[in-house]
């Protein structure tokens, strides 16, 4: 029986020198990976007590929606600026040069609801604490961030300390 | 007994003048609107032969992923320029100004698969048809192109004609 880490193809120096991309897109062109990608993370939100999903353009649109729709939950896509139709709010985070912002419209969360945030891969966690941001700014309360990745040598956890935060797969490297 | 279109909320003028942005984050925010979509993309596959779905970025992971994991196929992300790390192959499409390019990875799509094109939104039908010409390059066969809604005033299905095309809602207007 193959294990979710099989179907992860990993390419080094990609996108540059010294990084090892951990490719999802060959997970999710199996269609026994892709069913137990999306069962593992399920698993991991068993008994959870929460009200909505929210993952970040664009990768975390795809463990996000499975879920949401399987938990009968409703969806929060997080975009990029300038996307989202209506009155928003938005945060930003540091890139390597610059930086980028995210949004998500003003009344996507309701004051109180208990949010799950999604993402494929967790790194240096700047995105997840930016998505953070977002959510609490509109009186939402994060019970969990959950990946199907994780860069343990990027030490992402510690800029979420004090939250929930769980992971499939766990790489020790960057 | 609330239908799709009620979820869905229109705003005039964005992201330009004359344009009515169908917004379809309103229905995913909403548990039973999500699930109602899903439902509907689902009936639209019934009895269809296929053997993979692909979706472009970033609405086509939306909708493509639940109907994937539900179905038990593939999911091919159609990605934007540069994202994908492995060897791809690409199209580029018309944009108002200037031009776009997506890709696939080359072992995405074996030769003689089904493939349904998944997105939430045909419009000009270009994406569409720039997608079409990256699975048929890998040997691939459109099966069906499936939206959840359609602005019929653009015309797309005349960019895509002799291929089926399918939508859950149509709007008349652009």
């Amino acid at each position: 029986m193959k294990k979710l880490e099989d179907y992860v193809v990993s390419i080094p120096d990609f996108p540059e020198p010294g990084i090892i991309f951990r490719d999802v897109t060959s997970v999710l062109q199996d269609a026994d990976g892709l069913n137990l990608a999306i069962h593992l993370l399920m698993e991991k939100l068993e008994g959870l007590d929460f009200d909505v999903i929210a993952g970040a353009e664009s990768r975390g649109f795809i463990f996000g929606m499975p879920l949401a729709y399987n938990l009968h939950k409703p969806f929060i896509p997080v975009r990029k600026k300038g996307k989202l139709p209506r009155e928003t709010v938005s945060a930003s985070y540091e890139l390597e040069y610059g930086t980028a912002e995210i949004e998500i419209h003003k009344d996507a969360i309701l004051p109180g609801q208990k949010v799950v945030l999604i993402d494929d891969l967790i790194a240096t966690g700047g995105t997840s604490k930016a998505m953070i941001q977002l959510v609490e700014s509109l009186g939402g309360i994060v019970v969990k961030n959950l990946f199907l990745m994780e860069l343990a040598g990027l030490n992402g956890r510690a800029k979420l300390e004090g939250y929930n935060v769980d992971s499939v797969i766990v790489y020790d490297g960057k």
